[in-house]
């Protein structure tokens, strides 16, 4: 089959000829029907501290995988053949970072990372479930802690940020978004913001219970430290820069709590699927083909992007 | 009576003779015995940011008061006169920083910032354990949330990391100090810490669960993230240093937590007395005489007291 691989730091993917995997006991076989692109493939192509976390290489990228079971090695329990499932995303054991990926026609997997697709719920939505929409939710419900009559501050509506701001809102949340590209301004109506700007500092009246900071240019997280209130709590999820400087000054006297989060659990799958099931979620995906994926992780990279780019196959 | 008073910034304290005051509905007149000396007052004397939330003045400083109760105003119930008491500190309604405070010998407070001295603990360590004890209890018991088992660094082994390091080991935590100051260190190891280093880094393979910074030098909150484990806890006490340059890739990488930490409450008062009548705190305290305050706050400006200065009636 046709894959897409990583061989180095630097180069582009490159279309190979790859065998058709097998499972070996304790492994299903997916085939593979959608595969998002995320800003960790980016990272992937260029930076070399990506690749001391994943490998062996050349790699099949793609760790934003949903797809049906076709064949289930020894051992496995729980699952069959003919079974829609989305796969945990990211880490040593898992497809697209630490065994073959989702930028091609099959790959494995084991059964711990699945996750059941309900009823209603696409494969292009199950495959953004796995991660962008996973480490959405985890920043926001686990590591945030939001709850019913918070008001909650979003900094970034790209993937990540639009599925919380929604989450934020289904979950009884009076949501505050800052977005520096005005084009998705309505974007953060039709989620169910109450209001939208180009700086959360400019929500400091606002009294705001928790923001999360999916941008992470350092200013960023400054900033929604200078804007929640006293006992509020900061996440930060993006990163954009790599540091920030803060004032502790302001962390000390407004008691702030900072919490980092990143990534998630097939629980929080799990949570996203059923928000996307009952009608409550409806995360903007665009599509593209097989052969489209280097170009877009290239359109990825120069953030030209504003939903969720999902390579879809028939 | 003789009363030492702060004017405005950048003038030392001045000795005045005031009126007694009188308790009036509501209130409660406390015979002081012991006051402590807190850098929060070489603070007031030098920066103006802090004259905004105190006053009106002329104020007589000492924050951290313990004494005996002489009359009770009327409306107060729960306390008589003799009662042995400690003042909550700091706020606008409370002695040193509200109303006169304990750099004379008698004040006013309300019964709610009240908690009672057990047997056996004194006046000295009373008034320790209204402000340093009870931020350092805080940072560690309320907002760190330590637990039996637990690693836990301490950094800065002033006033107040001393009896954080010591509460620590009572809570069966396993302490790891880093204090510059190595005259410093054989105290550490009175206090029950396993070891201690010029610098926290150095127990970067401990995995620790918890590390307070009582230091707060920008480089200490950096050091702190890197060196807690992954899902870790680092609290923020001290300011000697309004800014910090932090990884925010740390923090996210390791979803690590940050937590500013101030002040307390008449329960962890309360809880510092206890751990001080059980025998299990004894908190350092360098006794001075009202003459001396002034030089005193002027020793703890340059840094060189190693334990609580406190000043000590008859």
């Amino acid at each position: 089959m046709r894959a897409w691989q990583f061989e180095r730091v630097g180069t582009p993917l490159a279309l190979r000829e790859v065998p058709e995997p097998r499972p070996v006991a304790g492994e299903v076989l997916i085939e593979i029907k959608a595969a998002g692109l995320c800003h960790t493939d980016v990272g992937i192509l260029h930076e070399p501290k990506w690749t001391e976390r994943i490998g062996p290489f050349p790699l099949t990228l793609g760790h934003e995988v949903a797809g049906v079971i076709t064949e289930v090695g020894a051992g496995v329990e729980g699952y069959v053949p003919g079974d829609r499932v989305g796969v945990f995303a990211a880490g040593r054991t898992r497809p697209g970072q630490g065994r073959d990926g989702g930028y091609a026609f099959q790959c494995t997997a084991l059964p711990e990372d699945l996750v059941r697709i309900p009823e209603g719920v696409g494969f292009e939505q199950a495959a953004l479930g796995t991660d962008a929409g996973c480490a959405a939710y985890h920043a926001l419900v686990r590591r945030g802690g939001v709850r019913a009559g918070d008001k909650v501050g979003i900094i970034g509506l790209g993937g990540l940020g639009q599925v919380a701001a929604r989450v934020a809102v289904v979950k009884g949340a009076t949501v505050f978004v800052a977005e520096k590209k005005q084009s998705l301004w309505p974007l953060a109506k039709e989620l169910g913001a109450q209001a939208v700007s180009g700086d959360i500092t400019d929500f400091a009246g606002e009294n705001l219970d928790l923001i999360v900071d999916f941008a992470g240019f350092g200013t960023t997280t400054a900033a929604a430290i200078e804007t929640v209130r006293e006992f509020g709590t900061v996440v930060q999820v993006g990163m954009g820069e790599l540091t920030a400087e803060i004032s502790t000054g302001t962390l000390i006297f407004k008691q702030i709590t900072l919490i980092g989060s990143r990534g998630g659990s097939v629980a929080d799958i799990a949570a996203v699927y059923d928000l996307v099931a009952a009608g409550e979620l409806k995360p903007q995906v665009v599509p593209i083909t097989f052969d489209e994926i280097p170009a877009g992780l290239e359109r990825l990279r120069r953030g030209e992007v504003d939903g969720r780019l999902v390579a879809v196959y028939d």
